[in-house]
């Protein structure tokens, strides 16, 4: 094992290919893997991190790409395995910053991806469609595309041949091997390229803890059939907006039912509108209803395909549970199937909607309950299987956290690749690889990038600074001075936030007139200017709220000068 | 299903019953429940709930008990069925407002809380200690303990004799049939008060959800025997510093190995004292050493038993993994053994911890990947048996969200206990017991109360603050004026936090400059009171920041007249 530290690697040489992720390698998201060699860079997947509660008023958290703001122009292609946020979602803050780069993707990724372009005004991206068996010349880069199956259709593994090697990325993917549409992983091409010779095979991670195999999409037919024989009223399911098989399996189920189906929640609605026009989900003939049309009919005609499975406070879903949605109130007897993972971290939320529902009467079916989930990730039997077929002769583990990628590098060795072979690194970790030789090299600072409403990224003071602020709230003090006779001309005013309660006025007496005689003091000493003052005020009051209330606010002493 | 809104309930006649939960009903945590008859209150149990992201800055929310603040001197008893901190964990806030309330417990239950007056400078508590099978008169209450299993030695059930009918109260329990202190769930005694005839039966809800039964304790021996035959360093042990059944197991295989035992944590070695001193660990000879000692052992020949199992950012465990540890410094080849429970919520700050000692080269051990955890609950089918031989004719669900109340009255019905007869409350439900009839009579309010560094209260509206300050920011702006001449003297200023980069005060010439207009006409047109001049400025900069920066933080005008 080794996670080096950060460490600048070495001048890239001739005809060797450095390998470098920008994200994935430690968080499950934010996924981009960078290849170099000869100048050119040719990039994987560009996706987003969703912030946990250490990042409060962030919405996104990109891959560490501003690392490539310099070499913009030596970019010769993106390459997209899926369509899936954590994959796709930061294109276009990477677009923003050079439009023309050629992105490459199966119909459906690009499909998805075209959605978010319109969102964020971009027109002339240069979209390449592929698909699997595509061999695409990428200047330095022969790309091949290896069909791959995931909970989300038309996904793609890559092959990158270079002077510095062969490489195999499977982007995310598992090994159903009944998928509902019949594309499964393709293990032929996989053995094709062992038998040519993987030097380097960058395998998923999600699931490597997860002992043998992922269920199979369809085994959860039958808990979905029996919701819909056993609910007498309305059924809602709610599942991931990108889930084009789980809202497939839904519509085949409402139609042998007779239950008319709607989507709603704008993603849902817009997603499953692509998947259908570019053929992805085959949709029963007028079996779709829009909200509007949704009273015509009785609840045991209906089957609601909502957003929120993952208990998101402004989603349907959560609406629903709070009484809250302007079209749709649940009530005792309806049932809401979560045909969803639980994406850790957010069992607050989820179960906060759970408990939502319940307490309507309605009754809730969940993976905690029922087979209504299975992963879209190979588990560790799978990935032994995908060693074994390739036989590569380096492995780096990507996608997951450290816990993940570690015990994913133990599987390859258990099939026999040498623990000096396993690239075990982080994000920014630098790998190069000439022929069958690989060796982290270095270790580059590959940041988060943070993306709030503002579109502006949010800097790691700014978070600090609102961590300060929400536990601990702020006081300020404000005092107005003339410097030139010297007086305290008026104030302290005190203002306080989030720590105090009661009448604050009062409670300030006391340090109103201490802080008074200190500026007072300071000025007739001589003190002459305003930040020296606010020192003053710092110090006062910091030593008066953290003795007298046992707080630490932010504190924003300010002295205007009349 | 019954949740009714907050009606007030109606006076309560002579010898009927009222049962008011205070807490627990709707959270796991904060449990306590109200009884009153005639005149006469008694409580059981007192404990603490967590705070979630949605409390920043909370330490602890305490039960509804203000709600008794006027009816301090009509109490006649506290009881508390164990010493888990969401039983027992606010009776110092209770005691604070009357501090002779007798408190009857088991031993245990009494020793762990004696520790806690210590730290709260409780000197004259009226402690009085019980035991299974003891018949105790309360006044109007006549109380009988029987002994249950859980997660902590010592455990009572609770059973009351009064005017209004016969009520037994679980508390948390679960049936182990083969515990290491081999005192098992008395269901002799359950049958007994069954055959007498129970008109209201309280039950631990936590595991209602989960089908089957919970594994015996003595079931996780393997997992940990299994990690000290492997590991040849150091071991590391994290579980709850209350269970000391899951430490007995870690010392006996301490013994069996000849490892030498190290508390680690505050409360681990202080719960651990009491136990022993008390009798309820049993401690093999001279096999316990002191932090300090340690350096005199070899890793191999060592354990340490550690607190944080709960990813707690301030415990042993994290600063381990964050090497921030002072004197215990982790590297390849350890094991860490997280022999507890994965609460809800806790995900993300255990899976660092994991994360971070995986990092160092440690071995992690889990219950995701090895049997090192039970529950201390009653599982759906030792609810089906508690209800078969009691056979209740009224049943109350007790601790649990609002899920697991559902589920656990689903269990009574399913053994035949009429819907009706299932009391399905939340916190502050007020039921009323009269022989064998129970009804939900009203419903009050029962809010959190909540506490923080300062042991003072945390208000609702101060924790609103703090959510707006941690997502948004706030921005101040400082306007100095004269009323008498009617004009602004100096400023704006503005000071903003938290959401902004880069020179903020360029960021602000334009609207520095608005605001100053905007004050200078104001006062002009007349205006005369700093309150709408602050107004005034509020408008403005409220829009700026909208409509310029798409942000909504706190904002704070300060006007001062010189």
């Amino acid at each position: 094992m080794d996670f080096p530290e950060v460490m600048n690697p070495p001048k890239l040489a001739r005809d060797v290919l450095r390998v470098i992720p920008l994200g994935g390698l430690g968080d499950v998201g934010r996924n981009m893997a960078m290849f170099e060699i000869n100048g050119k860079i040719l990039l994987v997947d560009c996706g987003v991190l969703f912030p946990e509660d250490a990042h409060p008023g962030v919405d996104l958290i990109l891959p560490a790409f501003d690392l490539l703001s310099d070499r913009l122009d030596d970019i010769v292609g993106l390459v997209l395995t899926h369509g899936h946020e954590d994959h796709i979602g930061a294109v276009p803050y990477l677009l923003k910053q050079r439009q023309d780069i050629p992105v490459f993707g199966s119909q459906l990724t690009l499909g998805l991806l075209a959605e978010k372009f319109r969102e964020h005004r971009i027109r002339n991206a240069d979209l390449r469609t592929v698909a699997a068996g595509d061999r695409v010349a990428v200047d330095e880069f022969e790309l091949e595309f290896v069909a791959v199956n995931h909970s989300i259709p038309d996904a793609l593994a890559v092959a990158l041949r270079t002077k510095g090697g062969l490489v195999l990325h499977t982007g995310d993917f598992k090994m159903d091997q009944l998928p509902l549409d019949r594309r499964i992983t393709d293990l032929r091409a996989f053995a094709r390229l062992g038998e040519e010779g993987v030097d380097l095979f960058m395998t998923d991670s999600t699931n490597a803890e997860v002992p043998g195999f992922t269920t199979p999409e369809k085994d959860i037919q039958p808990a979905i059939e029996r919701v819909f024989a056993n609910s007498e009223k309305r059924i809602v399911v709610a599942c991931f907006a990108s889930h084009v098989h789980r809202v497939q399996q839904v519509l085949n189920a409402a139609a042998r039912h007779g239950r008319k189906v709607c989507y709603v929640g704008r993603s849902m609605v817009k997603n499953m509108g692509v998947a259908e026009k570019l053929g992805y989900l085959e949709v029963p003939d007028n079996i779709i209803v829009s909200l509007k049309e949704l009273d015509r009919y009785r609840p045991d005609q209906v089957v609601l395909l909502s957003t929120g499975s993952q208990g998101e406070p402004l989603s349907a879903l959560s609406r629903m549970a709070n009484k809250e949605h302007p079209a749709i109130e649940l009530t005792e007897g309806d049932t809401v199937l979560l045909a969803s993972s639980l994406i850790p971290g957010n069992e607050n939320s989820v179960y906060r909607v759970i408990n939502g529902l319940s307490r309507l009467g309605v009754d809730v079916v969940h993976k905690g309950n029922a087979l209504v989930h299975v992963s879209g990730h190979a588990s560790a039997g799978e990935l032994l299987y995908c060693y074994n077929i390739v036989q590569p002769t380096n492995v780096m583990p990507v996608h997951g956290e450290i816990r993940h990628l570690i015990a994913n590098g133990k599987l390859a060795e258990a099939t026999g690749v040498p623990a000096d072979h396993v690239m075990l690194v982080e994000d920014g970790g630098v790998v190069d690889l000439s022929g069958s030789k690989a060796e982290v090299v270095g270790r580059i600072d590959a940041p988060y990038i943070f993306v709030d409403g503002t579109m502006r990224g949010v800097t790691e003071s700014q978070l600090s600074d609102r961590l300060i602020l929400g536990e601990e709230g702020f006081i300020s003090v404000i005092a107005v001075v003339n410097l030139h006779s010297k007086k305290l001309v008026s104030g302290p005013e005190i203002q306080a936030r989030g720590f105090l309660e009661g009448d604050q006025d009062k409670m300030f007496d006391g340090i109103r007139a201490e802080i008074a005689k200190a500026l007072t003091d300071a000025l007739e000493e001589g003190v002459s200017d305003t930040y020296r003052l606010q020192q003053v005020i710092r110090r006062r009051i910091g030593r008066w709220v953290s003795g007298k209330l046992r707080r630490r606010p932010m504190i924003v002493p300010v002295v205007v000068s009349t």
